[in-house]
């Protein structure tokens, strides 16, 4: 039962090894996440704790990459820029994508409970993604990547956000459909603003712009650390670009400490805090510093 | 905030699709499994519990995609072989290597639980597994693939039956592994048989020839139904294929019923036959039947 | 001006290696030879000495892979087989698309004059070709593909020349076209025979039916060597395949002596012949033996 | 005999399609040259025809694709970069590939008799060239490029003009081989000064840096037109980039017209001066433009 004798079926492996010096987006999708939503109930148009949960799982797979420089998030995908010299696996294409959707998945379930125990939402089946690698050879080509992804999450909640309103006021969801059909952002804002008495820009800046996390120094529990942080900011124009010039450029001065300010509350930052306080309290001494983030309330 | 300016970024979206008429062995493997084995405390050199685990992991898989062949799992690495026909996802690699990633973990965390609370097993953090696609031009190629990952669990099962029984003897690790080095295969039977009365080929089949998975039509709850099926058999040799031809030939005919016997109480069989019950039971009837086999409990 | 410090960007080099054990066609296409062909004011539908200047080339490119199972031409197009097992170049696809076409047009220029002198025709400017490479897995899928090809050649063939003919006949080139549009083989057969008395079935069965080319033994010169041979059959029945065992199965005996009977006046027979003669009478002792196929007359 | 029955094996055509906006480096590599410039007696180390027909190659290349930002050339080898929004056969790699190579080819063997009969040598057997395409994302990867080749001429050319010198005076290949061995840039120089009275630097400029090739406004015949211009210059530095803007920026200006000056002599421009007279003397009436360029003299 000599190994060597099949051993030749390696061969057949052939790794695409992904081009050197380029931008590397691993992009996550919810497989069938409408019924997901459905079967779950989710509040539509947005679901703030599903977001949440969403922002959780992305803040796990940027803890497990030093080499992502900034991840993006709305609806039910999540986008990973990898470094133009990131080396993580060889650059293994295989390897990168199946692992971050795997990461993903794995963190979502894990920190589920965590999000909706006080709904009282269990889990009814297991969720699933699926991923993509893309190559962008110029900082212009990701940042355009990144300002589609943006335009596109305003695009969509401008559309659902006066859709739910207009359903939720009586139309059929067939009757609200028809009264969208071709009308223009500016009809859109003008049925929010005339009809229900919404300001859109007033909608929460997280429906309207999506996640973006950030790894940055914060101070916390008295010294200087690395966060994983979510902003929520436009990022088509060039302000954040000269706000955050580390996320181009590696060697960009990154030692001043962001300050977390109105962020403190938000769960991510939450769970990396209370995660700090339970290893401070040596409850996890012995587990490796870089995977106790992930580990479960003690309770 | 035109979506049409930045829409040109798709165009970087290289999307392989794997040749046609070939088989596509995807090999999902997990990701630092020997600290998530040590931190679970898992049985060495084998925990019944957590192969059937991964068995149930796999069961989720083959039960998505009805053009997976056979599924063949060993240690903490499973392989799902599509047929030469297979269109999934249009053969594409990024899409069915993510998305099957994505669900093998999904699938083991969802039924942890099932298989580890009576032992009162937490999951301490998630795990996760990557995965790749590899094409085989023959079915002498496809069976050499599956005998070299049956082949290779004999080897290291072997070895690692013997190497734990000389821990457990009183042997350091290291001195296990010098008494080991260089030796044969006969070797470590002599070792296994004189020192410990063990004959190797009694130890339980599916540590020493691992798990296989089939699509078969069974008799359960009085009418034929298709069910994941495990079984432990040596495939190297020719008695396999020709007990089970439809591995290899779609059009083998496979109506006839396979006869459970004492596979009945594998997980596998028992969470199918549950899943069943609960469906009749009318307990699902508002689920799509294809996803009901992953509900949880209704405890 | 080390080399060092630029040489990273060999990196950057990614070599696909084509998948082992699957059959590789590379075929060559004319660029532009609707222009070349009217330029050099080749017969119409179909100029013998332009075919075998093609088939000369396909002679060539054979003579230089000892892995190519069979050769098939017709119009401006060639495709080489290389076999399953063929390990040329490692299988790079670059190295093996970029050389076959190199060396095609090479040889096509080379022998361009030993096929048109007598008709005095000079090259107005060099003809250039492209090439890809498509892999089948399976020995149904390459005669599928060859019998593509040979179908192709059959309707086109049939098409043009009766297109040719009733554009000899006085019709203008649109009103031909308009005459046969809708037509069906067998409307193009009647069109033939009733109108020019021509029986199709009863043309030169190169037009019809391509060139194939194949390595054999022939007795040349009073002794057993391999010879490229031309052939001018069906390939889309079995009779071919069972006549020519060794060009599936690399392992049939083939040390039979193939009897070259009406092909030897072939030009691709002649040239062979004539390169023999040269070498017997020593003149090309220097030479290695491969590449002498290929020196220009001595004249 | 209907094609439709076999048209399924065009889907096993995979056509790679090099990643939008950045650079292709297209690189022609000669097939055994070694012995092609033995068989034809080249010059050692450098023979000034045999570079010249590389050039008139490269020249054809050039201006088959007006998408070449730029090329270089040196030994038996070519670089033709294509700008980052070529879109040239739609980026296809196999078509790009195999298309350069081929053209490469035939343009090099069309040329041999302008650049050989003065020397009375003919071609004993036709050349052959490989190809492959690199993708190089920035501008400083791509000038790191052609960095690398410049100084892979200046390492070979400064070794190969020592050895051959050593070998003129009498030592063997061997003994020459040896005497070299370990020596750095500067003993070569040495060697070549004390010994043979040679300063490098005064060596021919095309051998020690090798040929770039640019497309160029140039005042022919009284009129600005665009030729393909033979430079002979150091690259590595920023000198070269500066002065000729627009090989890295399409947009930049290049209406300024160049002058030929001394190289007005060149064979390129010798051979692009001819055609244009010859096309002025009515001599190609009836040839599209772009095409005539190839055509045979008329003697």
């Amino acid at each position: 039962m000599a190994l060597s004798r099949f051993e030749y079926v390696k061969q057949f492996e052939q790794e695409e090894k992904l081009l050197p010096n380029s931008w590397i987006v691993v992009r996550i999708d919810g497989k069938g996440f409408h019924r997901f939503c459905n079967v779950h109930a989710f509040n539509k148009p947005n679901d703030l704790d599903a977001l949440q949960l969403m922002n959780l799982a992305g803040m796990t797979v940027m803890q497990e990459f030093n080499e992502i420089a900034i991840g993006y998030g709305q609806s039910d995908e999540y986008s990973f820029v990898f470094r133009r010299e990131a080396s993580v696996y060889q650059r293994r294409r295989d390897k990168l994508v199946s692992y971050v959707a795997s990461l993903f998945t794995s963190a979502y379930m894990f920190h589920w409970k965590r999000i909706f125990d006080q709904r009282a939402l269990a889990m009814r089946y297991p969720p699933s993604f699926d991923a993509r690698a893309v190559l962008y050879p110029t900082d212009e080509n990701l940042r355009d990547y990144l300002s589609w992804r943006q335009a596109d999450v305003h695009v969509n909640n401008l559309y659902n956000t006066t859709f739910w309103n207009l359903v939720a006021s009586g139309l059929s969801n067939a009757d609200a459909e028809k009264r969208l059909q071709g009308t223009l952002a500016s009809d859109k804002n003008e049925i929010l603003f005339s009809q229900f008495g919404i300001n859109y820009n007033n909608e929460p800046v997280m429906y309207r712009k999506g996640t973006i996390l950030l790894p940055k120094s914060v101070n916390a529990d008295g010294k200087k650390q690395r966060f994983i942080v979510p902003l929520f900011e436009d990022l088509i124009g060039d302000a954040f670009w000269t706000k955050h010039p580390e996320v181009l450029d590696k060697k960009a001065k990154t030692d001043t400490v962001y300050e977390l300010d109105e962020h403190k509350t938000q769960p991510v930052i939450l769970y990396q805090l209370e995660v700090q306080d339970r290893r401070k309290a040596g409850m996890s001494k012995t587990e490796p510093k870089a995977k106790v983030l992930l580990e479960p309330d003690s309770s």
